[in-house]
């Protein structure tokens, strides 16, 4: 299957306010997650009614309601009226090939990002589409799945800033998540490419290569959804909006060192798969030389060889040196002496 | 036949306001199709007479012009006459080598931009132009084609947003048509290039290095062209224009997200190409120093039994062993255990 | 001869204000030629006294004066005077290697650029210097020749823009068509190069490289002298002077679309002369690769043939084999089914 | 071991308000220096309780508190608690994989940064953070050492600026030190690249290429923390604060020179290391080609020798040469003028 | 000896305020000559005492003060009590590895560069150094020269601007010195990298590779040191500062013009050496295939010779063809027939 997704000619013209879901279908059932708490209570519940996120849009406290699964178009149109979000926003959370961005509504803030895991040895991306409003948070993921469960237990447990600080901070506690979570992925990665290290010196094969392009082709896979999600995160901790607090700009611009790290991580782990690659390379030319030099030396020395045990075989009538006693014996003694000689000129300059 | 518009010796030193036809001849006749709208009515028609033209501009409704064919300059100077366009602009329109840009009329916005599309599997170039004026859009394509039904229809069939947001929303979903045909063709493209990985391990053959170089050719056209695709959308949706409303700025920065994405793509599959030829070439080496080895193991073995079948073929009056009884079986023992020492010794040093 | 001007050790520590000759004596006769004309008339003439240029500067028409030949300091210095030009403009034009620039003087706007051309197949290199004032543009080349015919025409024939656009128009018009020479230049080579990619596929020769190494070398140049052009350009389409109409500005900003064509034409150009560069090098060694494995191979199935043979040459008395009645042409069998094995071997193995 | 700081699955999700150390525990007790100085007088005492802490908030000559070890949570507690830093502030000096940086507090400056030292031939990296307050420097290190002896030297001996141009100055001095260290490190370095380049002509061989290869890695340790380093210190020269005087500003310009100096350097010796490379796999490879080029020359001289003495090796009846009487020695002739001819045809074509 | 200037243990920890000479002794004496002039008189002294130093400063006529050597901190401390000059610059112009810069003072402004020369085949660096003072120039070298003679002859012979425009125009005619030199240093290179061009294509040898990575190194070199001086300039020719005269500062452009073509000939060796150094090798490469070929095909024909002599070598009782009358000769034939057929096929094939 391919790493990319592609346009399908049946969208081409479609009308940027068509809510049309453009991905894979990852999950069965759609789950919407509620939390709404103060710092004293907090309030957990899965909504299953229209009634109920009317109820939430009441609430005084702060809400974080979390969908896994975009495939619903009536869902989107429910959430779009109840939570006045435009429909070109809902088309992009819609849409997984969407490019991560930052964009300011007129009630809010739409962020949308890709979230990078191992699922059994294999990365996958999903979309999380994030919309910071006044009191609430709305957070898209394509499936259920544990990646937010220590946040939700920091809410859980602790009555502290978490509870109190607004949607922009929870907001930014789950990017957070996402961010650490790259530099995570590319750590394993890392660690695979290091140990690789070791075999190099000691046996470079043939699946050495297969795995180093492996890896490169990994790594790039990582790069490509780093860099836009850096320039992202770059242009929300420049964001000037009211609804960002000033006290909770500070964190936008961890974020940013954050996202960095995991950029030059990566940057340092390619440095490396280019110089495995070159050492692979060099020390397999290395082996190739050593061995032609070897075999060389040795076939050309019993090239002359070959050549006197040629000159004693013909058939001349008058060849002097067959006739003699030792004839045979001297023919070996000269033999002897050249092997010598060739072998002594083939050390003095250090050709094996 | 060249990839390059040349420039002719002829066309030097020619004035900026001469209306010459500077491309190649892409079509028969010249086709003007008017659509004039509103939320409620749609009006289509050919137009064939002046007088049409000059209704034309007399509807309240939004008109979008569409002519196809750009090689006759009676036409272009009524165009230029009657919707008050300026001859340097005209004279950009009819040359296929203007590179994609958008400039300020005093009564109107001027878009230029290439339209990429495979036709029975060769990538063709066009040009298309866009003058956005008040509430006429003018487009111009060197040939006519079906890219646009989609519009039109959209335009035909929904009492929607495209019947009534201005010249500047239809100029958007035109050039967002565009930008989705980039990525749709670098999508066909990228599917080949994706589909010779299987090839790759499996028979690395010289056919392969060839498609490698055709695909690498292809892609660079394609990306040679995205370039001042980007450079002129970038400027647009920057672009602050009374020609071009506040609500549908939104638009010009999706459409910068979405060439964007066909620029990232376009890189995504150059390194692709890149990855694939070293593959190759490191596949091949590898191939060829397999073979190199074995023969030269092969050769080497013989040698020194060669050179022993040489010794006895000497013919030495005093040759002892010939003598023996058992000569030519001790010949052969000493053979089989030279050739064994050998093989061990090179299993031993991993050469084979 | 080198490519560069070399810096002489005589002119180190030289005042920016001496009027001193830097170049090579391009021309003998130095020839100053006039044109002076508005939308009705048009007066040329060739200048041969100093009342004549003092008449010139006070004509209330537009003058274009050219001057071929820089080599005369007397001539500089009356220019200098009568013109009010400071004298280290003047050492600028003198000096062939000054960069292209553009600078604002007191009185006018100062303009360098190269002048591109093919000379009987060889790549010349010529200054011009432009120097916009009020009512009068004086030109400075190396040597007198037809580049700006077509200009002298235009004015010559046509009673347009071109004679009552004042001086910086008629500076667009003359470095459009150095510009749109580059153009032409680089189509020209271009040719060539395009040229070699059918000899590259059916017969890659030393040739080839050399003409290879060569057109890169041409294209090279030809990039040096465009970078700084380019940026000059650019700098003249931002250029705030009263100088230069309100009007005329999109004319330059023409002339920057121009060169930037240029510029990405050089750069497609190199792409291709590197890609050719990797074929040859790659059907090179794919030639070498192919001639020595089928020789290898060859020599490899005579290998045990020729050991075979040396077997029985060996005089051993006890020698069975030689006394058989059909020894011999077992012998030739046993070597027949030898070389079908070897071949049905290498064959599998895809070694031929 | 590793050479990046992996995130740990556990720290994902947590608060940038946790206190958690995040590091390795480099050393076994926490050391708290004070120096307590005006231009009369300096106090030097090791803290070892909160009052001591306390009393020192309370002192009007210049404090400079040095805190050696970092994983004591309970004493950055007091330490929030006593000099007012905030939560995030400390909970990035008790992480060792910070990047560079430089933030403005409410109180003061906060700067983290890298030092580089060799420890017995071996690079390790350890965190240094200052905080700036009004009449107060604090410095955090992971372990003691001797680095900033000389610092401290000279605020004992020397009655002069450094104890009386305040806290930014101090700051300023620690940081050249760390930077002078840079310089040192990489010279350092430098010596073991520049040595090798003897070495390569001399006598090439496999443990040079592992010595480029390990200086290279070493090489790519030290430009990774340089370079976020000169960010850093860029941002530092550039801050418009409150805690750094302007008779100070030159100093952090300063400061910004020799960090571009350390980053050139590193440039340098890069580009020498590849040069090195360049040369030995070239050197490699003339070495290789020289020997199979002569040794080719010498079996390609027995190739004819050895034919001529199998064709008097045949046991044709009818061989005229044979029966001649010096035939044998003939034979030689024929095979001496041979070799010669062959040594001749060699020679003129510059084979060997 | 080292390339780079080290950083010294000792000198880490040093306060910027320390005067210490941190280069090497290059000259003996220390030489302080002095030029005061103006329009009408020109005086030259060489200054002994203190004493001289302080009439000069009391001169209303323009003055320059050069001094060749650094080591003498007495002296520097007199300069700087005299010319009121901060101890932080003299810091700078004492060591010679400081980077090239610009620096406004209270009453000036400092410039330090390296100047490049030739001495003996051998390029050596010297840092220059001036302080432009309100009717002053103060001017170090590491050691006398002749550099800047056309200077002072100018001063001496002729009455003109370089007598009247002020420290600044006489900085900058010495900076326009500093940079002609780089460009006339870069031309002497030049001149030796365009002369391999005619060995590259008659005959490549091994010196030629090791000339290339020499001119590579030198090249390098200078190039390390133009492109500090080049960001200076920038800086000084944006300055605005009340000492440099309005008038002035069209020739601090021109210094830029002049340091620009200064780096873009060293970008054009560059070039020329790398695809030199690419020719090298690919003629290289050509070279041993050709000899491989060669000889691999003349090996390849003698291989079914010596078989077929090897078959009639056999001593087999019923071998039929050496009992014929004609078996030799019939032999010689068929041998002579293979090998036309193989040189026929190797000739079609283009193997040779």
């Amino acid at each position: 299957m391919s790493r990319f997704t592609k346009k399908k000619k049946e969208h081409i013209g479609l009308s940027p306010f068509a809510l049309v879901f453009r991905g894979m279908k990852k999950t069965d059932k759609i789950l919407l997650r509620a939390m709404d708490f103060d710092l004293e209570d907090v309030h957990e519940l899965e909504v299953t009614s229209t009634e109920q996120l009317q109820t939430l849009t009441k609430s005084r406290k702060l809400t974080w309601l979390n969908i896994d699964g975009l495939d619903n178009v009536d869902l989107m149109e429910n959430l779009a009226r109840i939570f006045k979000i435009e429909n070109n926003i809902l088309s992009d959370v819609m849409n997984p090939s969407v490019r991560p961005k930052v964009e300011e509504l007129e009630n809010g803030i739409f962020i949308t990002i890709k979230m990078l895991q191992y699922n059994d040895d294999n990365l996958t991306v999903e979309n999380l589409s994030l919309i910071i409003a006044d009191n609430t948070l709305i957070s898209f993921q394509e499936q259920p799945g544990l990646t937010f469960e220590p946040i939700r237990d920091r809410i859980r447990k602790h009555k502290n800033k978490i509870r109190t600080s607004g949607s922009d901070y929870l907001a930014f506690a789950l990017l957070d998540v996402v961010v650490d979570n790259y530099i995570y992925v590319i750590g394993l990665l890392g660690d695979k490419i290091e140990s690789l290290e070791d075999e190099m010196t000691s046996d470079p094969s043939k699946d050495l290569l297969e795995s180093i392009n492996a890896y490169k082709r990994e790594l790039n896979f990582l790069r490509k959804h780093i860099k836009p999600a850096r320039e992202m995160i770059l242009a929300l901790a420049k964001l000037e909006s009211e609804y960002i607090h000033d006290e909770n700009h500070i964190h936008f611009r961890e974020l940013q060192d954050n996202i960095n790290e995991a950029s030059e991580l990566s940057d340092s782990y390619r440095e490396i798969l280019y110089d495995q690659l070159n050492i692979y390379h060099s020390s397999m030319s290395t082996k190739l030389n050593e061995i032609m030099r070897v075999l060389t030396v040795f076939s050309v020395i019993f090239i002359p060889l070959t050549f006197i045990v040629g000159v004693y075989g013909t058939n001349f009538e008058n060849l002097p040196e067959v006739h003699w006693q030792h004839g045979y014996f001297l023919m070996w003694g000269v033999m002897l002496l050249t092997t010598l000689a060739m072998l002594w000129f083939f050390k003095r300059k250090k050709w094996f």
